[in-house]
């Protein structure tokens, strides 16, 4: 059997998330997995590297799966993305890898984007992958208060609450190698690469850093926020339009 | 009475254009229009720049309506913005203007962008704002032949022949003042400036430079088509979603 890695791009707006629901919800896993097996007519099953939420992005999405298809690598990108998906997916990347890959379990390192447009204004044309934040951000602020998140840390204060969620995890301690501001104008990204996240880690992030870009938190108060290892004592969640998977290394 | 003149940007692929019609379809007109008079209580008719079609964006589309409310004029732009238009229009910019100002009749110059994503890869964060266009274009073939647009010409060979449509020109003798293309990477706009625009005037003009740039056209090509004077002598018409009105000078 071949097994066959993809590296995908999805606008995450029309999607209820990455995983598959019984419910019948469009979700990307979903489509992808009617794709494949349509191409192939197998039960082929697509593991990805992790789950995104409903409206999260992703343009570096990878996922694989098992085929005894003999097509030409190439042309299976090609019939895939031209006459099985959707025009919100597209396979960016295809290999073949060795057999003993693993999408999810083989994954050494992620990096998320979270966009932020800081303007008064409405923008239409980026409303479904910026988040719209109209209070004049201090960046030079949150980049300095970020470098506290940087290291292996129990990030349990990040880790959401909602317990009904599978996938809640009882070791909490991640690494963060990286989190780079940049801000062009009245856009504002924040990308953030770690050895794995926990459930909206990226998310409860990215809103306690919108509370000392607008002065809400003091000097020191991620560093506070992080040992008190207590979801309750972060600001809330941000918005899940604004951010999108960029990179899984392996 | 007060003439507000409004700038207003929109996200174009979820109307049936501009214009108001009367089968109840969703156009920018009419939520515009449903907007203000909610707003005001009053009957205000919307007289914008000029026409938009089906999945075409504006990041400057002008309009004005005539008022007798006395609300303060960045609070009406509020008010519109946060609480009666659609997430897909947003007002940029209100101004109270003179009583002759008339957005269509005082137009003096529009600006247009038709924006192409040049790749063998489709790119669904892309797919409602750019032509996604695969092969490969040679710009610089389409920067030299794009300078025979430029000038005062008879446009007929680039007016729509649809003659259903009430916005048939008699007269096709137009000025083009500027024809700039700019490529950054796999992404390439180009900018139209004229004094007027015929029907479908842009996407027709963008229709045969796409041709240039694949070779299909040879040189010397527009200035023959131009004195055809018949649109069966130019190419297909490129399609609405890569084009923005960005600019309305009065």
């Amino acid at each position: 059997m071949r097994n066959i890695k993809l590296t995908i791009c999805y606008d995450g707006t029309n999607f209820k998330g990455w995983q598959i629901q019984g419910n019948g919800e469009r979700t990307v896993q979903g489509e992808l997995t009617k794709a494949i097996r349509k191409f192939t007519s197998e039960k082929n099953s697509i593991i990805g590297s992790g789950r995104t939420d409903t409206g999260v992005h992703a343009s570096g999405q990878v996922a694989n799966f098992k085929t005894d298809k003999q097509t030409e690598i190439l042309d299976i990108q090609k019939a895939l993305n031209c006459a099985y998906l959707p025009d919100d997916i597209s396979i960016l990347k295809i290999e073949e890898v060795k057999d003993s890959f693993h999408a999810q379990k083989s994954a050494k390192q992620k990096t998320y984007r979270y966009r932020i447009y800081n303007s008064e204004q409405r923008d239409p044309m980026r409303r479904h992958f910026f988040l719209h934040y109209t209070k004049k951000l201090n960046v030079k602020r949150m980049k300095e208060e970020a470098k506290a998140f940087v290291g292996r840390k129990d990030f349990k204060s990040f880790q959401a609450t909602d317990s009904s969620k599978p996938h809640r995890q009882e070791n909490t301690i991640r690494t963060i190698k990286e989190l780079k501001i940049t801000c062009k104008g009245d856009l504002i990204d924040i990308d953030i690469t770690a050895n794995g996240f926990l459930y909206k880690m990226v998310r409860n992030i990215v809103g306690t850093l919108l509370e000392v870009g607008v002065d809400k938190l003091k000097k020191g108060s991620v560093k506070e926020i992080l040992k008190a290892k207590d979801r309750s004592q972060a600001p809330a969640t941000a918005d899940a339009l604004g951010l999108c998977l960029i990179d899984v290394k392996y």
